[in-house]
């Protein structure tokens, strides 16, 4: 059967990309993927199979009963855009101001929506339960995984699966860990208040601007001197924001940023460093601040036998010419909170895009649509040997 | 005559504040403010006086030719508001979402246009020509005051005298300097271009923000190392923008600030010293970047005979009790250009605002509008003092 | 005879704490230990073993053949001292001012020569040929370990074994690693040469002392940006030295320090970031500059099988109660040119002294002398091992 | 008379070079000057005048009193070397390692005996009573004036003049100033205590290599930002050490160095902005400090008729073709405690040698020692203006 369903994924590739290059066009930011979410929907009404929305916000979830006895496992594939304007010269450019899919969440959409129409017609001889999870808000922490989690969606599902499209990976290529994948991931806001005042003088005003940029200067110190050499973290200011006129000091800036890291030990002592140099460079300039840190997502650790089974399956996958275990990738992954809550692994489709040689979440960013058909053969494949 | 001039001033105090209340609630911002020209050119019409509108931009100006021979002196108020947002709580706060009148051009207006109200029942016994100039974009270089100038619009004039309501000085004070009085004023821009990315992997982008920083810094030195100390002025950074996302490292930095010098030869040695360090920066972290430096206003030096003419007169105004030489002010002003073209003075009327200790360019700025009657007072005596 | 050995070792113990707390009085710097090498070589003389010194510098080598066939072991301790004034308050202080045993090389060269005594008595029935291995400077690279290896001095050799008291190990814990086990460490110096001058007059000079501050602010950077943060490095600048006077700009700074990093493919970057930093921040400053790169001790990499030995004589060794492998430890060893060269592992032998929390190079280093004679009979446990 | 004066001390320019090149292989640092004191007390014991030794320290005064009456007037010259390694290659140069007369207090001294002897060969026909005034440390606060004025020494004098030979101006000109001549110079050490370790386990230490940076860069935005920009001041730090070994981060960092200011004002304003920058750095980074803040040398105030009156007699000097009032120097001078007992006025003599381009202390400089007579003469010119 796993032939036959392999011949019908690459003869729907086609729509395959249709599907992907239409959602790449109409791209959403993460929480408001209303249209993604009810074209996802829209598709299950046609396919004729049952479906719940608004699932922890806007998640939609299918559920394809076999014929047969058997397990239940989750595939789950994540829609939500990024706020980069897309800067690629193709026909299916985002027509979404200052909104892109950099990150190829519509491949990943448009991979489990054509598995499952395949699915659908061996749903007799089919052994087991499938449940096509499409989540929302992957981008953005808290993230749509968490609330669907709570929501109960998963409680009934034995394991679950998912991958990455990854641009820099070659085609052909699956990577995985059976240990700790992908970082936990946090978010931060800092606010540095000043006074401001008038251009040309500073004495009467803290000026804001030279405070923040103390800030940013001292923070590499939390990862070149403040953190044990063996372990890994990343604190990165994402954006800075400050002031409104060129002659008049900023009363105020705004730092936004991410922390990773891959031992969560680790977290803690990131956060009160941080504080700690917040708090000096403020006493040094008599200002004050507000600090919020939101916790994000917790390191991603794959369940050794599942990744296994993701391992061993891709050998039976014609396309997949290499599958590796790998250390820790430095992103962060709300896929981490399916693996908390049950078995799974999740998992790289190499995906790159030859003479491309942007990452993700650049303008340029795209993936070799090939790789799409590969990322279906792989998840169903993992499905069958979860249920051996 | 000059006190009954004096009392029609004061007869005509509520119709000066009406107006001042009216342009503190529609304020416009440089180079926009044709509302504001519109109510000025509006007013001399139905005044009756001859005007002029467009010059040099948005600068209305309108002519008073007395009924005896004299000399002819311009008396010069701006007109153009700040990217402020109001923040004080009073019936006449700015209607204008993110624009205010933070420094009083609002009270200047009005001033001259009572003053010329009240010259016009005045014309036939007046000596000499009363030019009301009224100019626009004050607050944004290259100003107003230039293409005035260059319009050719003071071609006839002797002399030209102007006056700032100065809120950190009590009502009933005047300052000016019979030298260097206001600072040479700047502006420049400076973007970083780094490299974007993903803020999980550092190594493979050029961290635009942190790059910024490090210039923000270094900037420090140019003051406080690279200048002699008996020198003045003032480096300051009004804005620093940079990132879209919390998780991608930005790749740009915009920085827009002010230069502030009191000797002209200063001028350059700033510039060159600052494009040592922002390419020093990028040397370090191999980025690149833009330095765009727009020489502004000139310090403003008031001829020596001029500012004597008002520091005289003011001796004539019931209301000052104070009239001092002052050092110079470190705020840059483009009625520099009027004084570097003719002879002239400007000066500072006291307009203190008890219980508002807030100075010009703060949300909460505000004025003591008596304070305009009494420029009204000292800008007419000083034509008068000019003519003998 | 193993138990017996351990016996006779235990039975010397209280000449092991003479010899150690002798050396610890009279501790020697890298490159100078002329009058410990002396003292080493006195006592092989008395022993009446046969013995070599001044190879590859001050380094003594006694050799022990037995009476039997077998291989050729050498057993290494090193003998240096550290430029660290002693502030322990114990009968056996450092006497030399400002020169102290802060890592427990004293300790290792007592283990070593009382080994050597115990095991003359059972020269007949030993198999095989000790060489006893008694390495100056290790403290400072170039190190030692590289000229005795060029010397030719272990090219008979077999294999070579090695321990390190370590402090902040408990007594009974023994530590090592099959491959990496601890990190490549390397010297740099660098020279800011800025231009210097009266205190009063800044904008004449070039401030050293602001310029290589500036320097060692943005070093921070390599690790926190320019590395991937799975990579493991550190650079470490450990003094920094600037002016002679109060009131007297310094023209020149000079700063030394170390990088330490346990991919051999990262040295290169970190040196390529660290000349960009000097570079850059020269050039933001006008000042010139000198980077002298010495690469020190590459990662020392233990073999398998030595390792495996190692691990498995020490369930032969009565104190030990805990032998585990551990992550790499950042601190460099130029052992690693004798795992370079010949099979071999290098371990950690327990050794913290109870209410002593200082680490090794801190000024109140101490160890718990109970460790000598478990680090003796695990090296001779090994060199056992290694014959069979 | 004082034509025959002049002629004298022409004439007695060989000796006043001789005098001035000895002291110069010989000098001493401040207050260790006790061979130069001897040298000037047996000066003053061949000439049979009566002198003073170990006035407030090192200092020795002269006294010639006048066959006529009239007032009491001092001259001073001071006598310290630096703590400087002259580079000059001249047959004077210094012949004490690391100590030079870098500041040309050497000159000053000659010039003043030359002009003792050279007055005392008219002492009949002298109206009044010469003082002369020979101080030790200048250079080191809190120098030799203040216990001198302290001592009573000048509490019979009626004025004082001084000067200070000026290798940046060129020969014949003398400047001088009505009011602040020269800035309040203090001097400061500032401790950054943080906690040592070795070179690879930063996380463990508190680098006060890095953390004392840090101060160096924050300190900068105290001229920069937080001080008038029309004020006038100078934070340098003129040595930073820390840090014994290559591969130990340090524990401590020591940094000395000088304030400049002119308005008394400012200085508690630099203190307590220095404070809260210190402060706040050892809080960012959990260390701690001491803050040693010396106040040194005020502001030195020539009084307007004494400088009136240097002025005046510069005229009646044959070589001096420019006397001009000049803004503030930044250098120090306890030359100010003087004025702050008596009237007095300081003045520079013009002394730059052709082809040396180096200022004061420097390792190279010099001076054109045709200016010592323009010294002699000027002094006692004033002297006799100040009689009449």
């Amino acid at each position: 059967m796993l032939k036959k369903i392999h011949t019908s994924i690459d003869t729907l590739y086609p729509e395959m990309v249709n599907i992907r290059r239409y959602l790449h066009q109409y791209p959403e930011l993460s929480f408001h993927e209303t249209k993604t979410a009810k074209y996802i929907a829209d598709f299950y009404e046609e396919l004729g199979l049952p479906y719940e929305t608004k699932v922890g916000g806007n998640g939609v979830i299918a559920t394809l009963k076999g014929g047969k006895p058997g397990k239940t496992v989750a595939l789950r594939a994540d829609f939500d855009g990024l706020p980069i304007q897309d800067e690629k010269d193709v026909p299916y450019k985002s027509k979404v101001d200052g909104v892109m899919h950099a990150c190829g969440h519509d491949g990943h959409t448009a991979t489990l929506l054509i598995l499952a129409k395949v699915m659908k017609s061996y749903q007799e001889e089919l052994p087991g339960t499938i449940v096509f999870l499409h989540q929302h808000a992957e981008e953005y922490a808290p993230g749509g995984a968490k609330p669907i989690v709570d929501s109960g969606a998963i409680d009934h599902v034995d394991a679950v699966f998912g991958t990455h499209l990854w641009a820099t990976l070659p085609l052909g290529v699956l990577q995985t860990s059976k240990n700790v994948f992908m970082a936990g991931a946090d978010r931060f806001e800092i606010t540095i208040q000043g006074q401001g005042g008038h251009g040309a003088y500073p004495h009467e005003t803290k000026d804001a601007i030279v405070i923040a940029s103390e800030v940013i200067s001292q923070l590499q110190q939390i990862v070149s001197r403040r953190l044990d050499p063996l372990e890994t973290a990343v604190v990165t200011v994402g954006t800075f924001h400050a002031g409104n006129s060129f002659n008049i000091i900023a009363d105020k800036a705004t730092l936004v940023g991410t922390v990773r890291y891959l031992n969560a030990d680790i977290q803690e002592l990131v956060i009160n460093e941080m504080e700690k140099i917040i708090k000096g460079t403020c006493v040094s300039n008599d200002a004050s601040y507000t600090f919020n840190y939101l916790k994000g997502y917790p390191p991603l650790i794959n369940h050794e036998r599942e990744a296994a089974l993701v391992l061993e399956a891709s050998k039976e996958i014609e396309e997949i010419h290499t599958a590796e275990e790998v250390i820790p990738v430095m992103g962060g992954e709300d896929f981490a909170y399916y693996t908390m809550k049950k078995p799974g692994a999740y998992f790289f489709t190499g995906a790159h895009k030859e003479g491309n040689p942007y990452p993700h979440h650049h303008p340029k960013f795209d993936i070799d649509e090939r790789a799409l058909p590969i990322a279906a053969k792989t998840l169903i494949q993992a499905y069958f040997a979860y249920q051996s």
